[in-house]
């Protein structure tokens, strides 16, 4: 049966599970993994996964798609344990918000008859862990999909036919800019929402301060309880890309407090918020369009071509073994009932 | 019939007229008006108001109550409008996000026999208008009182049973500090959430960015979308709390700019994500309770103690005309039918 394997099972992890679920493809075994006590049992009995297994390699073995979902500074030793199991024409992927560490991770750690697809779901909430997982959590969101340089073509097929399959929109992009973007969009944001929740905790008047937070306030800081881990570990690896947006913003900032400050660029000031609620509007009401890859219309679902291409592998992979166990045979290594 | 006057009927205004409708008060006349055209009609068609008045002054003859919902910037000009108008022992209050300014204009322009309670709601939304209005805008929000020095007990009162009958919570509050506290918690994250959205949208690459600036991004830069007259109004009339927040703000970043530059202070900056999360989850999970004023329980509803004032203004007010009316006929000015 083809099966697909999660390692790491938290939010992420156990949201792609349940969404895979309900795409509801016959024959589809997905077993998984995480390093943490308890969690892969939660995530059976959540129904995200079919089989628990005990270590990365495990979950990896005999999987046509690996899905590594663990917090990003654990992806490269992710690829590290799974790599002796991979079988050849596997399809890796992952999930981590930063791609240019993890596409060197891949290149250095995995077989080279295995195709990684780097991925990236834009989507996600502050809360975390496998209790927070949800089907739906991806639907109609950007996916961001960064094949490796040598992905075969029908890999790259089988992770858009995946991200399609549970609801998300595949969006194909280059390492390099991912992070440039993503650090403008995601991990500016998140970084300012710290500081500002900070500083007005960690001020004398907070206690007086906090009842006058309203939903203003709620909304502005809500990244800022993003996990720690997460927030730390893009901090690390989109550090050249988040300082130059940083910095950016400080610019922004010293312009806009020149013209708070002075009484003869409050017209440029009103100019400067009509601009931005204009802007903002605009986006809101007309989101860009999601620049997923143009593909021919096809009877078959997304799902149906992902377990094609799994099944497709699964039978070349069957017949390389049964190939190799005959020669084994042939060369008398092995007895007739296969065992050496 | 007790009136409540409400001068301003945009989003604040026109739900301080459906909330006071909400709260079903027998005998309650409620006046209205706009500067802007058509928007009297629209309040008084979406049940907002009883009677739509052409101009301030005629809102304000003979109310009890009157709330300024004006613009900032125009809370001034209101006052001095509704000035000549205002009945002895009426209570006039507004709902402008900074108080000092307020105060001060009311100060200026009201008459001594008149109390003024600077009012702020603690609540809102992006959108403005008299279609945005809700009856349920204020539920549970806390709402910032500011009496006058001058202002009566009795005033007092019923600007705070006025505040409960809507839905809110009063909470006692001097300008200076209100306003200083509004600075941390609503008018930084104001101008923090305009400098995120005009940064990215004015960056040549927004185009090729917003495809992936999700929900985050979208709640961190909500703020953005604020009336820009309101946002304007607001940095102007709390220039020096909001100035002293922004430096407050840059340094806090330049503080975690510090940390992820660094390879060595990386402890320092997990522990910097992972105290704003906990102390933001805490304050999500357990908001700090609202202050209001305490109160010995009272049969009465606010509602009921409200009108139970207006009533007893209204009396007042009445015998007052009713004995000038008295002393002019007795002097001889007036012929029996009350004419000159």
């Amino acid at each position: 049966m083809p099966r697909v394997a999660i390692i790491g099972l938290g939010l992420i992890g156990g949201s792609i599970g349940l969404a895979l679920k309900r795409a509801k493809l016959a024959d589809l075994e997905i077993v998984g993994h995480d390093a943490e006590y308890g969690v892969n049992r939660d995530a059976r009995k959540r129904g995200a996964i079919d089989k628990e297994a005990r270590h990365p390699a495990e979950a990896a073995e005999g999987a046509a798609l690996i899905v590594i979902a663990t917090p990003i500074l654990q992806v490269k030793s992710a690829f590290e344990a799974i790599a002796p199991a991979l079988a050849g024409g596997a399809v890796v992927t992952d999930t981590a918000s930063t791609k240019r560490d993890v596409m060197s991770w891949a290149a250095d750690c995995l077989p080279e008859d295995v195709s990684f697809i780097g991925g990236h779901p834009i989507a996600g909430k502050e809360t975390s862990g496998i209790n927070a997982a949800e089907a739906s959590l991806f639907d109609g969101h950007p996916w961001a999909m960064i094949p490796a340089l040598d992905a075969t073509e029908s890999a790259i097929r089988a992770a858009e036919n995946f991200i399609t399959a549970i609801g998300a929109v595949p969006t194909l992009i280059d390492a390099e800019e991912h992070d440039s973007y993503l650090a403008a969009v995601s991990h500016l944001p998140l970084v300012l929402s710290t500081a500002l929740f900070s500083l007005a905790s960690r001020s004398q008047a907070w206690p007086e301060l906090a009842p006058f937070a309203g939903p203003g306030f709620r909304d502005t800081t809500r990244l800022a309880s993003s996990n720690p881990s997460m927030s730390h570990d893009i901090s690390l690896t989109n550090r050249e890309n988040l300082l130059h947006w940083l910095d950016r913003y400080v610019e922004e900032l010293a312009s806009l407090r020149k013209m708070i400050e002075s009484s003869d660029t409050q017209e440029e000031l009103i100019e400067r918020f009509a601009s931005a609620q204009a802007a903002r509007d605009a986006f809101m009401q007309a989101p860009p369009p999601k620049p997923g890859p143009e593909r021919p219309s096809d009877p078959m679902s997304a799902g149906e071509r992902m377990m094609s291409f799994m099944v497709g592998e699964y039978v070349v992979r069957r017949t390389k073994e049964v190939q190799a166990t005959l020669e084994k045979r042939a060369s008398g290594e092995l007895d007739d009932r296969g065992k050496r």
